[in-house]
């Protein structure tokens, strides 16, 4: 893990069955998908769903992604294990970096790496906005190292 | 576009109703659904899926995606265009780029762009397999430059 | 087809690659995914999406579903032909009937047969609301007979 | 409840936020999907997954299916309920009943009623097959009466 152990949020996925295509594995596409909802769970951990507005509330919208497959993943029904840290803070925007993975291996343990990178928007004006103070500091507290992607980039 | 006009291959992808999330676009992930309809055009075109093996049968498997968004879409029965090329040639892989169009419009016509980073891969043993010959000339094909990412890696 | 042949209306939706689950394949669940889009191609041709609100516009929640499976579907490129009719129409709620069909072949075309319950809805108010002469007179123009269901219901 | 209380098998299954559609409600396609992991954990639990063939892994098919819509949901983090019991078993086929419903809520918890018909098959041969004595008396042990569908079924 390329992050501060401390700053990392772990949280548990569900896959559902028709996750897997015909090829009998997970679909490449179904590991996004899983993201969208560790997101929403970290989010209301970090930003606090309870007692104020959450971040998805406030608005945020996905601007760029990039995931790297490491081993193919079937169906099962005990949940996958995604750790999620803060890749980068801006002035509109932040960085998302994820590790998804088996949580009862101890050795290759990983399925994906992946990083998101989300914009805060007003959902009323349909624009750009800043970060307010108090969310950069919900993400400060979560702040880690660039995700450790194998590949060069192209 | 990056490319070479020629190395182009464009093809239309149709939407869903249910492509659109509660935000009332169509999600980000759904972009890389698109992709997967307009890989398996765009290899039959290229490979031949008449009076031959198509490069899906003998298997192919997604390493790598990346995407960036560039302007919020809405259903419409209308397909979109989805622009394709080859990025990059390796002896077991290759690269795709993509971008996603409205082919109705003439500016502010780019939804996304995008790139997969494919691994030929032997359905049989389950292993990586080299590209073979008549492969690698399909792909050369089509053989463009980079995708056009805006923004920098991370 | 059970149905005054001038009452049905045909339209074509194209599969995904996706829609096969690890059984290789069209996952019983997306069949349901098709009629929603064919739905949305009908009440345009029905009800008029030019110049005029849509009954989607207007408002309409899916009450009931039954579909029966008559053959199994694998993905293909070439488009799959639904064909629609009206089976009732009540006071705030009205019936479509379904035929799933492969417009290539003559014989043994017939996928599944569906029937769908929907209720006119006031998006505002969030409660039913009665269907005005309009759409009335518009389902009119399309009814046709029940769905010739095979099997009796349960 | 129609069914006997202790025929009756309960399960939990996790919404994704993706399950809302544009109109901010779990879309009604979901629903079955829902349906389908539910079968899955009551397949294990009635067939037994460890030790032995599970009734998946032996074959079987979705022949018809019926639902009936009560109440819309919205996304939330804790699962719903799926109460499932065994309709009908015939030579070589057999009926599941569903209630998904908010375990949370006392009164007004019911989201929906479904009804599945599944065929026995042999995936070898893709031909029907019989149910044998082992799966008949699985499923006796769950059989319950029918689904209490509220309205006329056409």
């Amino acid at each position: 893990m390329s992050s501060a152990a401390n700053a990392v949020y772990s949280t548990e996925v569900a896959l559902r069955w028709s996750d897997m295509d015909a090829y009998g594995h997970v679909n490449n596409v179904q590991y996004l998908r899983l993201l969208e909802d560790a997101r929403i769970s970290a989010f209301d951990a970090w930003f606090g769903a309870e007692g104020g507005e959450s971040m998805l509330d406030s608005g945020v919208i996905v601007a760029r992604q990039e995931i790297e497959y490491v081993r193919p993943a079937v169906y099962r029904r005990e949940p996958l294990q995604i750790d999620m840290w803060v890749t980068s803070i801006g002035r509109a925007s932040f960085g998302i970096g994820y590790e998804i993975r088996d949580p009862e291996r101890v050795g290759d343990a990983l399925y994906a790496r992946a990083q998101t990178t989300l914009a805060a928007f007003d959902l009323a004006t349909e624009r750009p906005r800043r970060l307010p103070a108090t969310e950069r500091a919900a993400l400060e507290a979560h702040l880690g190292g660039p995700v450790a992607f194998r590949r060069a980039n192209r």
